[in-house]
């Protein structure tokens, strides 16, 4: 079915092109999911799928938030992430560096290196993730590499594991 | 060259994995762009590659900012737009439906959708576009498409050709 009888103008009816912000980084018809499904390596942590994808866009939108004090999982993978913050403020770890981020600046997370978000203790951080639909599964650190990762300086009181 | 001797934590340093927000949807060492090489389709409309992709990332996200009263042009293509809107407001046409838009709403553009951006004329119109790096090139209405699209209430005082 179509909208209209000109062929030039027809598009499937049945898609809403636009997905309202309700508010509070939440949207209309979009559900908060669980960061994972289980799991004592991340705290506090909540997952919305923006845009999914599919055969004409090979990559897809994420929206994830923490909690004030919550974290992401330490963790690497061959696939990349492109990061945006748009909420809040807190650190990330990437490689051996831990960097201070906030409201819109841009993260990028290159291939098997190990990273990890957390929110500050006071307001939480929210932030769009771009990757590829088909991606590998994420490794965690086994204990050679936590204790290497133990081993530096900011890096060793930063990382939860 | 690596940071560290242990290879586990080893990873390309020559890439600085945070880029900052400047102010102003600026960011540090991102060029701000013409957003085509040339027409009189489009007004003052300015373009920004955030995330460029890559081997381990299929698609790339720019950020477009539309100032006071501008648009982007009317245009259809294979590929698709996934869009969110970051800064101000405005409205856009995607296939026959004229949508008011803000900060946080997304916006879907499926393929072969005719579809154009416009600003309010008090305040700029900023979004972020999530497309495939390899991508065909937009067409623009023939005469036939441009005067069925003119015809259609609401849509027809919208575009501009």
């Amino acid at each position: 079915m179509t909208f209209n009888s000109q062929p030039d103008l027809a598009y499937p009816m049945t898609m809403n092109s636009v997905i309202q912000h309700i508010g509070g980084h939440r949207w209309n018809g979009v559900p908060v999911l669980n960061y994972k499904e289980e799991g004592t390596h991340f705290k506090a942590i909540s997952r919305q799928i923006l845009f999914e994808g599919g055969p004409k866009l090979a990559a897809e939108l994420r929206y994830f938030e923490i909690e004030p004090g919550g974290h992401s999982t330490l963790e690497r993978h061959d696939h990349i992430h492109s990061v945006m913050v748009i909420r809040g403020r807190g650190q990330c770890l990437v490689g051996t560096t831990v960097y201070d981020i906030t409201g819109n600046d841009l993260i990028s997370v290159p291939t098997m290196t190990w990273h990890q978000f957390r929110a500050t203790t006071d307001e939480p951080l929210g932030f769009i993730c771009l990757v590829n639909i088909e991606r590998d599964r994420p490794e965690r650190p086994d204990a050679d590499s936590a204790a290497n990762l133990q081993a530096l300086p900011v890096v060793g009181d930063f990382i939860r594991l």
